[in-house]
């Protein structure tokens, strides 16, 4: 399972492919549409997550809402492309035409953006070459393809929930959803405009992010994805780049903002005993090997244990405030304070969405290579021998 | 750059070949061997550590101390091999012999260890076939090619350097390391037994190793990697998996007991407003472009920024305590407390240097990947043009 | 370089993403119109080539006829898509609607098809799930994917050409293009209903596919590809997997219906000296290296060698005939004789530009990664820098 | 499943990595050492065949005779490498040695070899590390790889054999072996002195190679690899890269001199009637479905069918003739005839024992991919399951 994006910020719509799903696998533009609006959610985001109303179109690789096997080709068309036919056109402009009449044009690289570097990489003296891919409205079609992975994901009984755990330091308390099912932890993120199982500390999330809104500055969070149902013996020990921790860390760190990432317990473990780390195993007839904790985060050797998979990401705080940062215009060298093209003071809830997507790709494309997976039956039926396959060992 | 690693930690010797280094690059033996040595050092460690000399024997791949372009071997003799070869023997067991006759066949996983997953994964039921491969025995030969990637590096004027900054959670004050140089960062780590540029915790390190021995117990801890001289533009942050914050942390998280990764100020981003999360944007005649402050850890957008590269890993307690835990034996379904193969109390300072090769590598491996590296003498030249176009863009 | 196609053959359209390609690099959609046009021509064509107008449209990765360096996105609709929109319909069935209504659906598998076999594999008992798949429309975004790659070499001064050199045992004399320069032949080509240099032959061809139509059977061929200007050092004998030849093997056997390829004077070389195979080197102070004949095709030790590449492939004539051949309906068992879906005689000078294009891609893809490839002017100088380096060594 | 190989032809040694072998496969050193004794025979091979005794060593991935799951690697020692270790010594020259000492410095370039481009792309001078690397010597670890991968073909019931069936323009008569099985052909192949299943063509191929010794000349010829029981569905119609018959092709074209691939009836296509090519399909109880004729070789649609792989190379002559041809040498820039360091008439017949090897190893890849592979008899479950299901189609 393989898949690219295409796609800019402005441009007349955003493309994937995914190549490598198996077949008889039911996918709907209703699911993708879903999750899509999903992330459009969460409290903190801004005006143009308003305008948007990202729906995809799917045309290739699906016949009568079911996969073929063939590369499934996603849509999802930019509602407001037409006022920026001009800006963003795809063909060479006309001769007549000075290209200074395009507007927009943008020589002054934002601190904590991918513009000056991304300038000075690709030799683009308009910076919005730049922003137009380097914007996180990419992640609509990280969710999409998400999207028909999580479908792969619910056929073969494994279910994912992401939600905040942190946002501006407000620390969500791990009391009040490490108990929980995946659906009553997804009951709770559904209710709560930041994502966040704990009420209270969801609360105080709102109004920091309220408080952040006023300063005319943004805050970062804390996000934690969480997978049950994977069955043991997915990545493997035995050759460091097929381990499955390496796999979702470098899943998660390829998300916009996204500049750390923890399993389990995760820089908690610098600071205990080891005997308080480590998860005791035990046996029922009932259950086969379980473990008595979960600390390690359902990974072990780079291995999946059968364990639910607990992942978190820190994503940093938007970049573009209306509290300006130093920076330097490339023109002219002459120091400035940095414009402002969008304003969300938060989008950590949007980023859990995009972070359980994300991630859940990244599972879904293990199993896929690691299976055999020209059917969705065959893999199912895979996927229940391996766990079978553990439980008896 | 790609390379591939094999060998049992008591198996005859420990391989690996590295696949697409330019040629006319120096490579020797000794530079080898003295990080293997380091990796050997560390306060903490057991005895084994002690008895092992590594010294690697290239075989391909380089003649009088300069690459060839073709695939370089590498191969790690056991001197302990003399005394496996009946455990460990590669070819079939003589027909007259019991198999039951071969001792040490282990049949109690422990808990954070691969041993049950990998025998359940790979149909073990002697679990040493699956620990031999599991041992962190293996960062051997990743601290091989790392070595090589090392020199690479430097042939392009680009440093690196690792050291502990927790243990048990004693942290050291980043106000001790943060602005020194390499060079002086690197004096102290030499000079330091746990390998932490901050003296005064790494006093109180020692004596939280000393206690953890006591106890029978073990301690993880945090190690930072900085890499100077990396040219702008590495990575990119035009498609998902070339962004290089990604393939750090996959890289960071492959090496044995490590759980998670953050670049910068990491987790911390969380706690902070956007204001004090970024790096503002500064020019000079003699500088160029350059950053106010270095927070984000010299990645932008998935693209290194030219500021130092600083990314840090947590290392778990090492799993074997002799402090037990309990298990269940695969045969039986009895449980029991886990067996002791070995004793490290911390291995943190020796996973510093671990980190630091591997991290080194990941660099090294997307150099050679972005520019034309038939001979180091062309990369060298592009990486200073690209230096060039950053500083004149 | 990295591409993906997507599209059925009566699906709403067909779509291709290009990851990969350098910034600053011109592109048009007229241009890739342009190949696409010469998809649909050639003598011994069916009607649908005359329905289908395919035109590109270009949604991604390039702005004001300039490519950005982000993924690069191309969309082929199908102008016929208003009469499918049922039969291969997206979204799932109406529930009220008896899939049996649904028409069209195959159950008799076309000899020399992936039609069994996909069927199989896939779980397809409605074969039409495979064949909208592996017909040969999906050629449409390799030529449309070749437009680029071509003009990316355009801009390095490589050149391309492909003719027929074979067609039903009717072989072009070599000595009538095998002293053209590209443009000379390029004449030829464009001037000759079915693309063959030999005028003669050309005559005798079209006389063999007339026949063919009226005997209700097909013919296959051989085409040639020639690629001048790649500079010596492309590929390696280092590894195996890194010889340009592999490689372009691999990308003439991947076109449907090819099942042979051979570099230079190929097979011929079983019954030759080696003394009359190889190609004498010979220098001066104009041309640098060069070889006093091309037998082996430009490629020596998996190496590009600077002397034109010329490389074959043969086409077998297309399975769906008028004539029919026997096979099997996979529900009752029962034998019969394929069934005709279309019925070209003769596509042999069609796949000779599908040839070329996927060739020219393999070339660009190859030095894409070989070389430094973030803007297209860098990827020039160092093309023109190696190309100094050959002549001055 | 992948591998890398390292080693210079007259190097300490050749070292292989395969990664990703199913655990629980049975692998010795006896079977490797089989293939690399018949790598080494063949009518027409020079000296150094009979001095080297190549014998394998498993030092990894490998414990009493049975796969790991982890990295298998293989080493051959250089029996010769005692008379190099000056030319060929790894560490840098002791200061007080003059470079010019170090005799066997090459400059001069043989037409036909990787010598000249390749000391052009990495800047040698010394053509020496050149050819060390691109020398046939490197087919010994495609060979000891390839009896690993024959091994696992074996446990899946799948069979190979390859015979010559052309060289220096005498061709084996298609009926004397068309018909027969894989037993009965190889019996008939390791009875002849050069490969060939035809006793009179053998009789006059080897008059040609007395003949081409005579002249100081050599002789190329074409090789067949037959692969049965390979089940149907490998490889894929759905996206380019996915084509068996691609893979088989790049595989193929790996082998030093190879210059040509074709499947089944192959470049003969060009010649025939669409009616003459295709294979009609037929079905009965017993077999289920399967083909009248094999004309296509095993491969529809880029997939196994199920009736045998046929897949023919052609090699060119060895370059090196004691009838020299001319070239330049590269210091002095003069003309001269080309140096010859060995002189074996004809490598046909040895170069088929690689064909089969490497197209055995692409098959066992390709297998290994497409299913889940963690152990053999998973493995061969699965392999069994495909062909039930092709059959009850």
């Amino acid at each position: 399972m393989r898949f690219f994006t295409a796609g800019e910020s402005h441009g007349p719509k955003l493309t994937a492919i995914i190549e490598g799903l198996p077949a008889q696998m039911t996918i709907t533009s209703e699911m993708i549409d879903k999750q899509l609006k999903r992330r459009q959610g969460g409290y903190g985001r801004g005006r143009r997550m308003q305008i948007e109303k990202d729906l995809v179109e799917i045309s290739a690789g699906v016949r009568h809402g079911k996969t073929l096997g063939s590369p499934v080709a996603l849509t999802v068309t930019n509602d407001d492309w037409k006022h920026w036919t001009k800006v963003m056109g795809i063909e060479p402009l006309a001769e007549d035409m000075n290209p200074e009449d395009i507007k927009r044009q943008i020589t002054r690289p934002r601190p904590g953006h991918a513009d000056l570097v991304g300038g000075i990489k690709y030799s683009h003296r308009d910076l919005r070459n730049v922003l137009e891919r380097s914007s996180a409205r990419e992640t609509t079609m990280r969710v999409a393809i998400g999207a028909v992975a999580m479908q792969l994901l619910k056929e073969l009984d494994i279910q994912t929930i992401a939600h905040v755990t942190e946002i501006g330091g407000i620390v969500a308390d791990r009391t009040t959803y490490e108990n929980l099912s995946v659906e009553e932890l997804r009951e709770k993120v559904e209710a709560s405009p930041v994502y966040c199982a704990d009420d209270a500390a969801a609360e105080k999330m709102m109004q920091a992010i309220d408080e952040a809104k006023e300063r005319g500055d943004t805050l970062g969070g804390v996000v934690e994805v969480v997978i049950t149902g994977v069955p043991a013996g997915l990545g493997s020990y035995v050759h460091y780049d097929r381990k499955m921790d390496g796999k979702l860390a470098q899943a998660m760190m390829s998300i916009n903002a996204f500049k750390g990432v923890e399993f389990g317990i995760g820089f908690e473990m610098a600071k205990r005993w080891g005997s308080e780390v480590h998860d005791e195993i035990a046996w029922s007839e009932e259950r086969g090997y379980y473990r008595k904790s979960n600390r390690l985060g359902g990974l072990e050797g780079g291995m999946t244990t059968g364990m639910p998979i607990v992942v978190r990401g820190v994503m940093k705080p938007i970049p573009t405030l209306y509290k300006p940062l130093e920076s330097v215009d490339i023109d002219t060298k002459e120091p400035f304070v940095a414009t402002i093209e969008r304003s969300d003071p938060c989008a950590v809830p949007a980023a859990s969405v995009v972070a359980e997507n994300v991630i859940a790709t990244e599972i879904a494309k293990a199993i896929v290579e690691q299976y055999h997976s020209d059917t969705i039956g065959e893999l199912a039926a895979q996927v229940n021998a391996m766990r079978a396959k553990a439980k008896e060992f």
